[in-house]
This record gives C-alpha cells, structure tokens and sequence, in this order.
C-alpha cells in the first residue's frame, strides 16, 4: 500500500485484562454481527488466516470463530479505533453469528422485542 | 407494541466491571461510529432523553456524548446481545463521533492506513 495517508500500524491498547472488545460487521450489508474480545495472539491468527479469531473469556482460550458450527467468518478488513482499545472486523458471515441461531447477536431491543432473523436451528447445528 | 415477537425485556449484565460495552451505529450509514461503555445510569438517561449517554472509565463519570462538543448522538434504538453484556445504539450523529475530528473513530486499518472521513476541525471544537 502506497497511499499517502498511510501512516505507520496503530498501537493496540490491551489493557489491564490483556483483551480488547472487537465488533464483527457485515461488509455487505454491514449489519453488526456480535460483540466479543480478542487477545493479541487473536488478532496475530486472523492477520494470517484471514477467518475472525477471539479469545472466549468464559472458557478462556483461543477460538476460532465457526470452528465448531462451520459460520466461519472470512475477514475483509480490520479497523483500530482512534484510542487503539478496540478492533471492527469487516467480514463475510457464513450462516449466523449468534449461537440462538439469529444472524446477528443483536437481535432483540431494549423492551424486548425480537427485531432479527433465525437462520439456522441451533440444535442442528450444536450439539 | 403489540407484537407477537415481543417478550419481557432482556435483563442485562454489567460484569464485575458494572460496565457493558456499546457500539454507536449510525441508523442511516450504518457506519459504526465508536466504541464505548455505559453503566446502568448511562443506559437510563438515554432512554430517557433519546439522547446517547455513557460512563467514562478513564474521567469515572457519567457522560452525554456531545455535552461538550455539540456533537450529539440521537438514539432510534438500543439493542441488546444475546448474552445481555453488550448494546448497540442506533444513531444519527451530529458532526462526528471521534475526538480527533473524524466521523467514525475506526477510521484507521490495523495497517495504519487512514479509511475515515474527516468532518471537523478538533482544535476549533474542543478548547
């Protein structure tokens, strides 16, 4: 890249937890997909492999995002915000990011009303 | 509302850390404009005033977005995730969302190239 506002890479802020929460949005229909953390060792396997990888606080490891499920996510383009504590990964969503079978985490409102799509039955695809 | 999708309203949870985090979204874009936190009160002032509220980690402190800058965020919905530990605003943003002048404070890839527009001047904006 030769762009003449490139810069040098921005400096990732891990903080005190060693995480930074990471944004998945839709680069199509940049829907936002799910909310979750990566550690530095996250960020460096999605450099390299191009799929989404986060660092699962409850069972505290490495995951590849669609390792289990097959909703892969394949990553476009990785953002840093203005203070380098947290990441936007752009990517193309095989299935639904959301273990309730929704496409995107986000599928509910404050009241409680259901404003997301199911895609998939999760007793099929978890078991 | 009446519908049928509705349900009880999703409990949240704060964590240890009695914060969440929250992505703004602009509602018409759809461009992801920052990444922060909110306590209880945040969440609770903005459903009150429409207008996007948050909690400062670093100023430890409640936090209208815009209260300094006149670059508030008008919120037509907050939807929370699956697991009830995150929340996403859907906004329309006056001005721009980031500190350093730009739009989206995700206007940098993690390469360092600079993708965001620029849409003030922060020297004019904040003394």
């Amino acid at each position: 890249m030769s762009r003449t506002d490139s810069a040098a890479a921005p400096e990732l802020d891990f903080g005190a937890s060693g995480l930074v929460p990471v944004v998945a949005q839709d680069s199509d229909s940049r829907e936002i997909l799910m909310l979750a953390y990566a550690s530095p060792e996250a960020v460096e396997r999605t450099r390299e492999t191009g799929l989404a990888h986060y660092y699962s606080r409850s069972r505290e490891e490495l995951w590849q995002k669609g390792a289990t499920s097959g909703h892969v996510q394949n990553v476009t383009e990785v953002r840093v915000d203005c203070d380098g504590d947290a990441l936007l990964y752009l990517v193309e969503q095989e299935g639904g990011a959301c273990h309730t079978g929704h496409r995107s985490c986000f599928y509910r409102t404050l009241d409680g009303e259901n404003v997301g799509d199911r895609v998939f039955d999760p007793d099929a695809v978890y078991e």
